[in-house]
Formats: C-alpha cells, sequence, structure tokens
C-alpha cells in the first residue's frame, strides 16, 4: 500500500488528532475521543445539527461542522458507522435545550446506533429527530427510495438546516427543511478504480483496468452497470439523465449542483467534468444557481466522481447562499 | 487510462471551460484563451499580481486568482510552461498603472517565456518586476539554490503579495515582501506513486509498488533518494529535517505549514501527517501559527505530499491572516 499512515488500526484515530491540532478555529474535542464539536459557541436556544458516519470520505464528516452548518460530529472507523454511544455524546454537546436534529445517511450501522442514541439521550431529556438521506438514486428503484443510499447530497441538507437553525428555525422548521432538501436532491457515482481500506489491506471490490462502474456506492458497493470507461461528455450524460429523470427535473427550474471527486481523481478533471453538467443543464432549460467543484466527499483512493442535484425554490436558494464555515465548505454568502 | 477526460490534447482547454463555468464569481475571461482574471474589479493604482504555470497542479494555478491573491494567471498545457503571448496579456490585463509583480516557479520554460513576455509589455508601458520562486530544498544544493524548482511555497507569497497590494503596497514593496516570503519558506515532497501526463498515456517515470521517492519534484523530476514506504511518522521526520536544517529554523520561531496531496492520497492521510508534524516542530520549540492542510498544489494522480514552512515575522504573520478569497484558498481574517 502506498499510502501516508502508521498503524492501519489507528488511521481515523491519528486523522481525528491531527485535525484537532490543525484546526482548532473550526473543530474542539468533547468528552467522547471520536466526537467533535464545533468551537465556535452557538447561542442558547439554537436547534443542534449533529451529523456522523464512517471515516475514509473526507472532508465529510468532521469537515462539514462548522458555523451555518452542523455542531457536532460522531466519527466512525474506516468505512463503519459510529457507535451508539458517539452519536449519544453528539447529541448532548449539541443540545441547548432547542433539541437536536441528526441528518445523516441511510446505512443499517449508522440507523442502528443513532436509534439507540436516540434512546439513551431521551433519558437525558434530549429530544433528537432525524433525517435520513438517500439521494444516490442508482442504489435501489424509486419504489424502493426508503432503501437506497445517502451519498455527498448529505452535505446539501447540512448547509439548508444548519442555515435555518442559525436564523433560530424551531427543531420542526429544521427538520422540514433537512428533509425537503434531501427530497429534492438526487447523486450518482461513477467509479474508475477501487480503494483499500488500510487495515484490509487490499480492496475489498474490483474495478478492471479500462473499465467503469456507474451507480457505485461510497464504499464500493455494486452499482448499476459496468462498462468501458467512455469520455467525460458520455460520463456526465450517464450519471445527469439517471438524476434529471428519477427527480423529474424539468425546463425551468433553478438548481444547486455539487460534483466531488472520489479521492483519487485530479481535481481539474472535476472542473472538466462540469463543463459537460452546466451545458446539459442548461440546454434542457434547467439553470444552476449554486456550483460546488471540489472534493468533498471522498472514499479513500477511489477514482471517479459523483454528481449531485438539488431542486430549489425560493428557500433553498437563499438557506444555500447564506454564509458558512467548515473545514470542507466555505460560503462568504452574497 | 482511469481519468474522466475526453480528447487527451483538450484537457487543459476543457478544464478552463469547466472552471470559468463553474465558478464565474471568481474567475473571467479575457481575450487570451489561456488567461484568466478575477471577477472582482481592482482599484486604480493596484499593483497587479500575475502568476502562470502548467496545468496538472490544479486548484494550482488558477486557484489562486482572487481578492487577496493574484489578480491574472496564464496557464500552460499539462506540465508545461504557458506561452510568453500569455503571460504578456496576462500583464497587461493585470496592470492598472501601477506596474505588475509576477510571481512563478523556477523551471526554464517559464523563466524563458516571462522573460520575453516582459520585454512585449514594456513596448506598451507596463512595468513587471518578478519574484521566482525556488522554496523546493530537495532539488538543488543551498549553494544552487537559484536552481531550485518553486513548489507550493508559492502560494506562500502570492498570499503575502496579494494582501499588501490590496493595502495599496507600492511594486517595491510587493516584489520585496514576496521576496522575503520566499526566502523564508523550504519545501520537501514525497511521491508514492507515478502519474501519467493523459496525452502522454503512461507515466514518464516510475515509483515501484512499497517504495517512495523522498524530494519528488511536481512532474515526477528526480528525489534525493528512494526507499521501501515508511510510517507516516517518518516521512514527516524525513520531510520536516530537511527543510528545518536547510532553511536554520529554530526553538522560539513562528511558521506558517502547509502540506499538499498530490492529487491522489485521501484527504484524511494529510490529516494524520499533520499530526506528526505539528508535534515535531513543537517538540523543536517552533510553533505553527498558519496552518493549512489539503490539495492545493497537486500533481495530476500522483500518490504523496509536500510539506511546506515558511519562517514569520510580523509583517508575514499579518499578511498571511488577511483575507483572501480564491478556488483554492479562502481566509476569513482573524
Amino acid at each position: 500500500m502506498n499510502r501516508i499512515i502508521n498503524d492501519p488500526e489507528m488511521v481515523a484515530d491519528e486523522t481525528i488528532a491531527g485535525v484537532l491540532k490543525a484546526f482548532p478555529e473550526l473543530l474542539s474535542p468533547t468528552a467522547h475521543p471520536r466526537v467533535l464539536r464545533a468551537t465556535q459557541q452557538r447561542g442558547p436556544g439554537k436547534v443542534g445539527i449533529v451529523t456522523g458516519g464512517g471515516s475514509g470520505h473526507e472532508p465529510a464528516f468532521l469537515g462539514f461542522v462548522g458555523p451555518g452548518l452542523c455542531d457536532t460530529v460522531a466519527c466512525g472507523e474506516i468505512f463503519a458507522s459510529p457507535t451508539a454511544k458517539s452519536f449519544h455524546e453528539a447529541f448532548k454537546v449539541a443540545d441547548t435545550g432547542a433539541g437536536v436534529a441528526c441528518l445523516y445517511g441511510n446505512y443499517a450501522g449508522d440507523n442502528m446506533n443513532v436509534k439507540m442514541a436516540i434512546k439513551l439521550a431521551a433519558k437525558d431529556g434530549v429530544t433528537v429527530r432525524t433525517v435520513v438521506a438517500n439521494d444516490d438514486v442508482a442504489s435501489a428503484s424509486k419504489e424502493d427510495a426508503s432503501k437506497r443510499r445517502g451519498v455527498a447530497g448529505e452535505i446539501m441538507m447540512w448547509k439548508t438546516a444548519g442555515a435555518l437553525a442559525d436564523e433560530s428555525g424551531s427543531l420542526d422548521d429544521v427538520i422540514a427543511v433537512a428533509q425537503k432538501t434531501i427530497d429534492a436532491t438526487g447523486s450518482v457515482g461513477i467509479g474508475l478504480s477501487a480503494c483499500t481500506i488500510p487495515a484490509a489491506g487490499k480492496p475489498n471490490f474490483t474495478i478492471a483496468p479500462g473499465m467503469m462502474e456507474v451507480g457505485i456506492g461510497h464504499h464500493g458497493e455494486p452499482g448499476v452497470a459496468v462498462m468501458p470507461i467512455k469520455p467525460a461528455s458520455e460520463m456526465a450524460g450517464l450519471m445527469l439523465d439517471r438524476i434529471l429523470e428519477d427527480k423529474a427535473f424539468g425546463k425551468g427550474e433553478d438548481v444547486a449542483v455539487l460534483i466531488s471527486g472520489l479521492g483519487a481523481t485530479p481535481i481539474m478533471e472535476l472542473y472538466l467534468l462540469y463543463n459537460h453538467v452546466d451545458e446539459m443543464l442548461r440546454s434542457r432549460g434547467i439553470t444552476p444557481r449554486h456550483r460546488f467543484v471540489g472534493n468533498y466527499f471522498t472514499s479513500l483512493e477511489m477514482m471517479g466522481a459523483s454528481i449531485t442535484l438539488t431542486r430549489l425554490d425560493g428557500e433553498l436558494d437563499r438557506l444555500l447562499g447564506k454564509p458558512a464555515h467548515s473545514l470542507g465548505l466555505t460560503v462568504l454568502g452574497r
């Protein structure tokens, strides 16, 4: 493995240690070593925004904690859910009496541990409600949308819910806007190479040289089609068409677009991919009003990219444009 | 090649097209297709800051154009210098009558083309002065420091010079602070895998599996040592020791630290690497006052990372902390 690590079992812990030293103005420790909180204190009565997930997706998840985004984060082992205990701690730290919105991705381990943590928090008198991201339209049929995985679309709901919470939105309002955001969001990824969890030492899936996998998950979950690598223009079409059809995007609509590299794809190729996405959207009469292109939600050293689209109404447009500051996303505001 | 491209000869042009569509609030076109300017207009009389270099290092170079940083950028083919004509256009667009500071890296092609462009600009009555980054301490001996390559340390001089220009610094002052910054800056990289220029179709250098190359250049230029891959703690020591000795950093000093991934290394590993860098610096009585950790100056899909240190005095500390906004670097200010 050509990786910058020490003990393969300690990668997640040492990553957190590095983050706390590098970005103390953004992230601070809590009583639980796998739970971080925003350094900038929130006013009393603000709804707490919590997220959490496996490590290996950096800057997600810890990179989206900060003003205008999440308040605390629970960090799991690489590609594994945080424990119930860590979600519980994240809820406690985030609560200022107004309740907590836990906004996370649809994976069995996360669902189970969040559920357990909510019960523990209830005993402390902390109210927690959840929105579970299921934006990966390639991961199950539309009829089975509740089985779909959450991927980079989570960033969109952290942004809108975080902004509304900062505006003193109630827990009901914050949950409603997060749900509206993820319902309006679809994502599809393409993988061009596998990735290796350091403690495993070899990939737990393969993508043959010269091939690509459309709809691949963030942990190498099978996609919908394996085919020879196509030009970028065709990749963009394969991903976009699927999202546009599933979410029934149509002429005259405004969207937010997020392209994220999966970790090892050169950043220039993400810009090149955006060139096609922008052209294709505009040719269909769809206007990309917010544009995010970079490494936002990665999968270790997987090559490939994901495209995420969110249908905008006035409220989502406004909330996405509000200032936010974190390791993974800074918005200066308009 | 598992890459997101179309015609391999068109990657740089299509990257620029995508950037202009994705980030119109930051970057705008000029009369030359390979020259971009900051969208936010500068006041009259501000010294123009120009940079330029080969493509494939994204977000460098175009990602460091914006308020508090560079005004224009000339973009070359992948790993190749911009033309003299494009540097000339970049000078013309950046000049508001106060002269232009061209801050770029020490490579033969760039040196030649900048020199020619300065002659062309002189005929237009545009004064251009240069600072040539040579921060890669592994690329030549201290006695031959003028032969050293410029790498991620360029970001430090763009930041300080850009901030001083925004404060209405004169061309003399801006050039002086850029030179002071780069003189106070040392970098070393470690490569863990090669990279492939799309038009070539295969790597022009190799790093054997299980091996790493200390001091490797941003285009695969040979380093100072090839050895089996070490734990991250030892990698940090190998890079840091070389910089600390060369630049004679000592107890009680303040530094800025920049760790950049080379393109394909998981972002979590950069944080993990910072954990060691921070510990090692503090154990020597050196305080990291500004910390940048991410993909700032890449080499396509090379695996590995570079470490850059800048010795701070009061002026550099202040200028690094001033607000700046670009694709590759946003500083909110203190």
